[in-house]
């Protein structure tokens, strides 16, 4: 028998953490308010028509990321979205349409399936750049192939972010569609083709239809979240971008030389816009002691939650042994030697200065002997609550003024993707939790992720939406070599066929959920 | 009457620059001992065939620029040395082969005329790289096009660094030929294919011929040396340099990412190779103050001699308004705000840390959020009297390992160039100024150059050959887009046909100075 709302909230709020519970204490009850739902002859009928179509499932995957959509290449990233507004049409959706901006075009579709609720769902259809030669497969043939320890994988830029599971998602529902004639929720799907690029433009993409998307009561994005060993982590939020180029030029300076490199033997009686650089860098960060020195860079950060707090704890005192899972392969140590625990707390409060690129002068084999005329990096820093994009970017820009080096050029690349953060009461997290429990998984849940995406876009002002995500299924190497996302999986980890059920389970959740 | 080389020797002295004659005085004299040979009917006539034959010989010219020979690039360099070979046996020497080395081969080559003095004439034949696209006229094309303010030139890489000057020199050695049937010097030729690696092999180029090249009185290279203005530096020596790279990278440190970029939110819990790049390179060199912060990079420095002094006082003192000719275009403002005076000492005296390049990470256009796994530098140091290469270099990795940054690899690339220095005393500097003065050329005459070449390998032991070049003719551009080589010039610049004679007249004077 299903706890009640209020149940649920006093086993999940203060009272069950200080009582040993935590916030999982529920997964050891019923499946919430959702668990008729999920195991409906509804869904199984769903289910069995996603297993009879699956080959054409898959085939429309490799179709869209044979499209490339390369946005900083500008490679593809137009046809790419108008093979996407061909999909909603296809799909049925009353609306979609192109939404221009002054970058590449974001899309706008809208299914009314008539029901109570309406979701919101957000797509990016642009993708990293690759470097082909250095792939097993190249990037742009999505070919299936065996991937152990996995049965097989499709190797593609995007198979994973996010172009597959993209199509998963429409494939999820056309067969919802195929099967009942209409989906459980009304759906609005607004997609950007900058996120790659910090999503310079998507502001302008949603802001058309924001009247229209306060009419929904959830972002809710469902998607293959397990890790290579079956497990999953829900992140609550994300931190916000800060992206920028920093360049010292002799130019600007009026040191150094003025417009083209000189011989490398004028370092003698002339500046230099590499040192320059070197310089100011060294005054915006310490290595040593990880320690940002822009003044007042760190002010505005709040201190965790009592959510947050709690959240952190469960993760630490349950899923530490998973938390870095592959990652440990790349890293030896945290920065400070920190420990594992430390580590998490880091990656969910902390922000970064992190060098992206650095170039100036002759990078290519061998010797040359210049003395450049510029220098340049790209600077990105995470910022977590209260810290505001703008606000930083000008203590920066202060920074290096107060500290001389008004010269050094500042310019914003991308920008606007603030934090954002959900409560795990929401019941759009609730629906999906209810969902892993029905497969026997029990999510770590971090209160954000260390990474950043639009989605304060949705759950900031004005419309203030709850925002989770989370499904069966697996991919890896996103911005990597031979991206991945897995067709066939294992014992642990769910293939196509069970990410889009997972999907559509979802779905019904949260229609079903009391709100 | 020419003056005896006592009287010279006198007038060059001490006593002449307190006497406020300086190292000129000699110009408002005859022409020393080479005043008849300068005259005589026999020039005239090897002038003349120059002048029949010029068409002939600029196709030469162009013939050898046409071959590329990039050394950086692997390009051409073989086939060049090769085409190098062939000249020598056009001309009738008596020996010439490749000379293997552990990169590029060598050439040698010796033509034996019988003479009484035998010169050693270095020539190189590798260039800089180059970027096709920024070019008014194809590197590799060797177009002669109007030039203003010259009549024409020939726009090529290599066009006057050094590949147009040797052929030159071969063409105006083929006119004395045909003229006299001989050469008034025995020559022997010593040519380096990697000069712009920093000659990293050219010792064992030499190392063969030792003995041979011992029996040379003089390292004397006749070339262009004229400036846009028709004016004349002469160097008579050149500091040596060291070029290394620097590498911070995970894997040898330890930390940040081991083998491959990572997601740049990671910057929250892993240190970054690029941060720890830029704090070791901050603590060699403090950009503000010009200092070199190496421990003990200073210490080997001498003193200037006597000589050094008073050429650089008569270098200010007649010389200063255009010490620095187009350099000012690039140039705004010297390092620390130093006077012209107090550049022209610091361009003779100072050792340098010059940053030739810097990468890591994306440095492509747009955004990419990723925590570099590594970066590095190619670094550059001129050096002076007394310091000694291997010894710089050292102190380098000392002050790197003293100052906690062991894990950053340091890979020497070229190295070899020593510093030189001759006395401007020497007969062979001495033929060249009279050339010069039979011109009515008052040249600027530098202790130094900034710059470096092999040359050591000639003027320092084993050899210790004094050297000198000089000559008409005029081309700039060196390591820069669209290299020129004047071929028809102006009131103040000499083209092609004035540069070959007065390399035929530098060959004579020498030949007649008494040693």
């Amino acid at each position: 028998m299903p706890m009640t709302r209020k149940e649920f909230l006093k086993l999940t709020g203060k009272g069950a953490a200080a009582a040993g519970l935590g916030f999982f204490a529920f997964l050891n009850e019923p499946r919430g308010f959702a668990a008729d739902v999920l195991e409906s002859d509804t869904l199984k009928r769903i289910h069995q028509h996603i297993d009879d179509n699956l080959d054409r499932h898959l085939a429309k995957i490799q179709e869209f990321l044979r499209q490339p959509s390369v946005s900083s290449w500008n490679l593809g990233v137009q046809d790419c979205a108008e093979m996407l507004v061909g999909y909603f049409k296809q799909l049925g959706c009353q609306e979609t349409n192109l939404v221009p901006t002054a970058g590449y075009p974001g899309v706008w579709a809208w299914y009314d399936a008539g029901a109570k609720k309406t979701i919101s769902r957000y797509f990016m259809y642009d993708t990293q750049p690759y470097d082909e030669k250095e792939w097993s497969s190249p990037p742009l043939a999505a070919n299936v192939v065996p991937f152990p320890p996995f049965k097989s994988a499709l190797i593609a830029r995007g198979a994973i972010n996010s172009k597959g599971p993209l199509v998963a998602f429409l494939n999820a529902l056309e067969s919802t569609i195929a099967v009942t004639g209409t989906l459980p929720v009304n759906l609005m799907f607004t997609c950007d083709g900058e996120e790659e690029q910090g999503s310079p433009h998507f502001h302008e993409v949603l802001h058309p239809y924001h009247d229209r998307l306060k009419t929904c009561s959830a972002h809710l994005n469902p998607g293959p979240s397990q890790n290579r060993d079956g497990q999953v982590s829900m992140y609550l939020g994300n931190k916000g971008i800060l992206y920028i180029e920093l360049e010292a030029s002799g130019q600007r300076w009026g040191r150094g030389p003025q417009r083209m490199p000189i011989h490398s033997s004028r370092k003698a009686i002339m500046d230099s816009p590499v040192w320059r650089l070197v310089d100011a860098l060294k005054t915006l960060y310490d290595q040593q002691s990880n320690r940002i020195l822009v003044d007042g860079y760190y002010d505005k950060i709040a201190p965790p939650s009592d959510e947050e707090k709690m959240l952190v704890a469960t993760l630490i005192e349950k899923f530490k042994d998973r938390a870095f899972g592959s990652e440990r392969e790349n890293a030896r140590v945290w920065l400070q030697d920190w420990s594992d625990e430390e580590a998490i707390r880091r990656l969910v409060h902390d922000t970064t200065l992190n060098i992206d690129g650095i170039w100036g002068g002759y990078t290519g084999p061998g010797v040359a002997t210049i003395l450049p005329e510029k220098a340049a990096c790209k600077i990105d820093s995470r910022l977590v609550p209260d810290q505001v994009i703008q606000e930083q970017e000008k203590l920066i820009r202060a920074h290096l003024d107060r500290h001389g080096y008004s010269d050094i050029e500042m310019r914003t690349l991308g920008g606007g993707d603030e934090w954002s953060r959900t409560s795990v009461t929401a019941p759009a997290v609730q629906s999906v939790l209810s969902v892993y429990k029905k497969y026997n998984i029990e999510p770590a849940i971090w209160p954000r992720s260390a990474g950043s995406s639009p989605q304060a876009q949705y759950t900031r002002a004005p419309l203030n939406l709850p925002a989770c995500s989370g499904g069966l299924g697996h991919g890896g190497r996103a911005h990597a070599v031979d991206e991945y996302f897995v067709i066939e999986g294992n014992d642990q980890v769910a293939g196509l066929a069970d990410c889009e059920k997972s999907m559509v389970d979802i779905l019904f959740a949260y229609a079903h959920w009391p709100s």
